[in-house]
């Protein structure tokens, strides 16, 4: 299976290895031609442009960072469904707008092409051993073409529904990634002001009801004053505006996502969009700064 | 080591038979004794009153419900320190104010008592079998003496710091629980409306950065719409009361506490205090009923 690929950031580029790694060859567009170079070195393609890079493959991947950048790659003037030859499978793996999906799913059928949402979870640890959880979203033949693709890159797939599908998954395990990294904070305050040892607390409370991932990857991180990311600030506030504005869409209040994301816009308006989404404990610190 | 108990709730049943059989003789006090009739036939002796039960034992364990029967168990009238020979250690198990375990401490004190708090969590599966976190607060001397009977009903036991310090470690523990629950109601709710199958979408976000505890335990009862306890709303609403109390006394402003209690208070008012603390989908559905 010959594979375009477009979009070769954090998770982008460790993905397409393993891509490569299976035996798919690659042909590579990115927005600057130099976080593809090692790619390149190990044997894939340039494309100038998406277009170029869906032009006679079997099947076409982006992972970049805005919906809009989703948008421009498929749909805009150069963007893969503008070639002669578009690749008959489209797989948009960016955290997305399940409506955009939904469009772009129509676009593409117009011309035969089959269009599929697979936004993934797991990090950039999860990228690079291969371990992330994909969420698919589409028509179930194309589905099943499109599978050695996600085998390569992740370890729990699941075919959701019809396109947008994936993209409405992703958004449920955002939502939990959100109240998780509120709870951990607010813990975590609250036991530095009662004067308790924060790790002997993490001790007490990861393995029973209160355990999480975000308390047993995050927390520490917390602990330690790291705010490196990770996950960046900005993308968490990109995929918290995409839930909002989707349950806005289906008529639904949901006051937890209100509160993360507000304080998650603090955070961003605060100068800390670079940072790990653990930094949310600053804000929280902010907020109770006497 | 002779053990007077007060308390043989669903948590406090369990507890008391494996101190029990860990041989340690006890003499059992509850409001009412057809609920220890259980532990009396398995050979422990009846206390009419709490202060018999402390009555020359060595150390004297209290799990009840509310704070104010912490207070009226150790310090009323006829309360364990009224006794003649009270039990030179008492412990109180239930989860209560870390401000009253310093006043108790320190009443205690005065009559050459030596009080620990040591609240607990894993609910009742954990009380079953003996895999309880055991939060402790009170001097390391005492803490060393009682650890006989936290090493029969527990597994992950932590000593905290002195007096109050078990009972803020389990705030902690309950802020975590509070926007987990939040997070999995508002997941499950998206889910639905977004026509996405429950179970599916669990299986893509339980095992990645989305993980927790409760989406592994609790959502897939709320998928069932079973809203059994496992742990009651009323008690959560106490437990959220005094998280509330205290970081207010502390100066602390925590919105997701505070949403979790708006929250968890009007599923209360609305006559679901003796259902499970998954019920709080419930309330969120409500919140959404057009």
């Amino acid at each position: 299976m010959r594979v375009g690929w477009i979009g070769t950031g954090v998770m982008g580029a460790s993905m397409a290895q393993h891509v490569l790694k299976a035996g798919m060859p690659l042909r590579i567009h990115t927005r600057s031609r130099a976080k593809a170079e090692s790619l390149l070195e190990q044997g894939a393609d340039w494309a100038e442009t998406p277009a170029e890079a869906a032009e006679g493959q079997d099947a076409v991947v982006s992972i970049v960072s805005m919906p809009e950048d989703v948008q421009a790659v498929h749909l805009g003037p150069e963007g893969t469904l503008s070639a002669a030859h578009p690749a008959p499978i489209l797989i948009d793996m960016t955290t997305s707008n399940p409506s955009l999906a939904v469009s772009i799913h129509e676009a593409a059928g117009k011309l035969g092409v089959r269009a599929i949402d697979a936004p993934v979870s797991g990090g950039d640890v999860g990228a690079r051993e291969a371990r992330l959880s994909v969420m698919v979203g589409g028509e179930a033949e194309a589905v099943k073409e499109a599978m050695p693709i996600f085998h390569a890159v992740g370890k729990t797939i699941v075919h959701h529904g019809p396109a947008g599908s994936g993209q409405h998954a992703k958004v449920v395990n955002q939502l939990l990634v959100a109240s998780s990294m509120i709870g951990a904070c607010e813990a975590l305050l609250y036991a530095h002001r009662a004067g308790l040892d924060p790790e002997r607390v993490l001790e007490s409370v990861s393995s029973g009801a209160a355990g999480s991932w975000t308390i047993s990857n995050l927390a520490p991180r917390m602990v330690r004053r790291d705010f490196e990311p990770g996950f960046f600030v900005d993308h968490f506030v990109k995929d918290l505006g995409i839930a909002m504005e989707e349950s806005q869409r289906m008529g639904l209040s949901l006051p937890g996502l209100k509160l993360a994301q507000r304080l998650y816009l603090g955070l961003q308006q605060s100068g800390r969009g670079g940072k790990g989404t653990q930094a949310l404990l600053l804000a929280l610190e902010e907020l109770n700064a006497s």
